[in-house]
């Protein structure tokens, strides 16, 4: 069944999605979800977020529109077969000639206009008295479901979908590194316009236009560049205020290539020597990062190694300015995912995963002395970790 | 009470929000709320959707992490108190020196201890049990909030945001056009960029860059350009395809000033004459704009104003490939907003709307003719309306 496209019946050869990572990818992930699927024990599975639609269907969704609720809803059964419900007008032509998905059906509107629509696919695919799960499911729209399909059993998939996200197979870390060369690229372009005088919203364009011709198909997280005080307090974008001589600025950006995501963040110096104190704060943080990596091994809990960087900060004079948070994250399709690298998670970090860590010192109560971040990726091998940003520079005149 | 801010204690000057519009738009916004509260009939209101917190707060939310659930969840009462639980940690240090905000709390991590601490708030300020609205709810939290709170009155405040949203005081308008201001500046170097063996994300690149530069906050919409056959099926990104030689380029990008956005799109020739059948369907494009713009009046339906361009493409030769969908959209603070102006919406427009109209014509059984999209905004006045976006240039080839 076609929805709203079905008069488009001419295709530019055969289908193919925008950035699409190959029919390679495209068979790991499918039976990556499969097994998901069974060992979860639902039938089926409605998918709200954007990402996981793309990472089930390769369908180059839009999902930027954030002030809208809903814009797709992909059901998904347990054949590995695909309905997608969705919303916008162009993606009747959108869907028909870049994407692989045969069963679309266009819904008009609000929330309240979902539910019949969804209810429809359940029934069609012999779903609707069954097990199914949900992603990010508006509280809205699970009252009309429950009304209107009363045997549904729903429930939450969200540690099915942490698991699939988690676990990487060497293909999908292929992207991730060819994620990490675009975002080396645009670190290296952000830190050549780093100096005195320059603003921190013109670094930030240098870096995201850089990316952007490297390839880079979105920005998932506001890039920042925080110079001095606003490196003190972690202030997460990029300002109009003018980087001045000798201070801390904090580089952190995003980038993805085949849906798969990228992040890193370095601190470089503005002008001239660092001081004593800065020199200080950087070598704190680096050592921090340095014992996180040193931690990362099959069965080692995102506690542990969380604690192993946090132990550099508590034994240094910045103590009291220390990361308060997660020292790190999951990275993998879309942007973060579970497990945080945090103190009191106790799941153990696995082959295949990637996980971003990023030790951090705010000075937040004498802003004038900035902060230090420095976050680099590492996969989970069977003995240790292996560092996948390895080609994002550092500083120079900090790593002296 | 401040959350684990709490030893935050040295303030840089008195707190005040990045990107912040003065406190003059700030009672605007405040007063605004607290009247859509009133006549909603709501005691207080949970707000999920992190534009929605920016405009009643003021804080610069981060709000793009797009893979994880809940960052922020702001409690907002009819004495427009406001409570937010927010879940980073980072926002330990960015609340108390860069917010308004005196009752922030930290929750850790996943839907499940959100519950508690929504509780919480709702029943310091004596709403556990009182009728509270909310725009985004998950519906895993939905189903933990009446578990934990069983007298609390949970409806949906999404027609109240939307009444917010559409109603734009004077002050909102000059802040949107400042948001055109940008966006020209970024469409103007982009149109510099369009020649032939230029890619469309090198476009891109190109309009990103100069709106950062000009004081853009962030690109809520993936920024468009789409050349040749991804004009023709209205490709909604920008793609590693080279641009050939007079071919059609639409270029749909957004900016954000102090949180309110502009949205336009252009449509420009790669190179020399454009043909016949290109001006025609540029022609018919325009003709179906300015009749959509002259339709809008207060009292005019939604439908009434899509249906003035509709007809200009249904007495073409294009009649097949004119828009399938709406026309435009309400533009607010965030990206879109209902209403949308489509057929089948009866709604009318009031003075004080901003509307974005958009007609378009994509071949797309023809992919090598490719397409036209122009949008320009408008506000509604007493009378008529006026155009906002009118320094965004026109394409010089296809005017002609």
């Amino acid at each position: 069944m076609r929805g709203g496209g079905a008069d488009v019946t001419t295709r530019i050869g055969a289908p193919r999605p925008i950035f699409y990572p190959g029919d390679a990818v495209r068979r790991v992930k499918g039976d990556k979800l499969l097994r998901a699927l069974e060992s979860a024990g639902l039938d089926g599975v409605l998918v709200f977020k954007p990402e996981a639609i793309r990472y089930a269907t390769d369908f180059y969704v839009k999902g930027f529109r954030r002030f809208l609720d809903i814009e797709y809803c992909l059901l998904m059964d347990r054949r590995g077969r695909h309905a997608l419900a969705y919303s916008s007008g162009s993606d009747d032509y959108r869907l028909p000639l870049t994407s692989f998905l045969e069963d679309t059906r266009r819904v008009s509107g609000r929330v309240d206009e979902w539910a019949p629509v969804i209810v429809d696919m359940l029934t069609d695919y012999g779903l609707a008295a069954k097990r199914v799960g949900y992603d990010l499911l508006p509280a809205a729209l699970d009252v009309r479901l429950r009304e209107l399909a009363p045997h549904l059993e729903l429930r939450s998939a969200e540690a099915m979908w942490e698991q699939v996200s988690a676990d990487k197979h060497p293909l999908e870390v292929d992207c991730i590194r060819r994620a990490y060369d675009v975002l080396a690229i645009g670190i290296r372009a952000g830190i050549a316009t780093v100096v005195p005088k320059t603003r921190e919203i013109d670094v930030a364009a240098e870096i995201e236009a850089a990316m952007r011709r490297a390839g880079n198909e979105m920005t998932p997280a506001i890039t920042m560049v925080a110079s001095g005080p606003n490196a003190a307090i972690f202030e997460r974008v990029a300002t109009e205020r003018v980087i001045g001589e000798r201070e801390l600025v904090i580089l952190d950006a995003t980038a993805v290539v085949n849906g798969y995501t990228a992040d890193t963040a370095r601190t470089v110096l503005s002008s001239g020597e660092a001081t004593a104190q800065q020199q200080d704060m950087y070598r704190t943080v680096k050592a921090a990062l340095r014992a996180a990596i040193e931690a990362v091994r099959p069965g080692a809990t995102c506690a542990e190694i969380d604690g192993a960087a946090r132990r550099s900060y508590n034994a240094s004079a910045w103590s009291k300015y220390g990361s308060r948070w997660a020292t790190g994250h999951q990275i993998g399709f879309g942007l973060h995912g579970a497990p945080l690298v945090g103190p009191g998670v106790h799941e153990a970090v696995k082959p295949n995963m990637v996980m971003c860590l990023e030790p951090r010192i705010h000075v937040f109560d004498r802003p004038e002395s900035g902060g230090v971040q420095v976050e680099d990726a590492v996969l989970v091998t069977d003995t240790g970790c292996v560092v996948l940003s390895s080609d994002v520079p550092y500083s120079e005149a900090l790593e002296r």
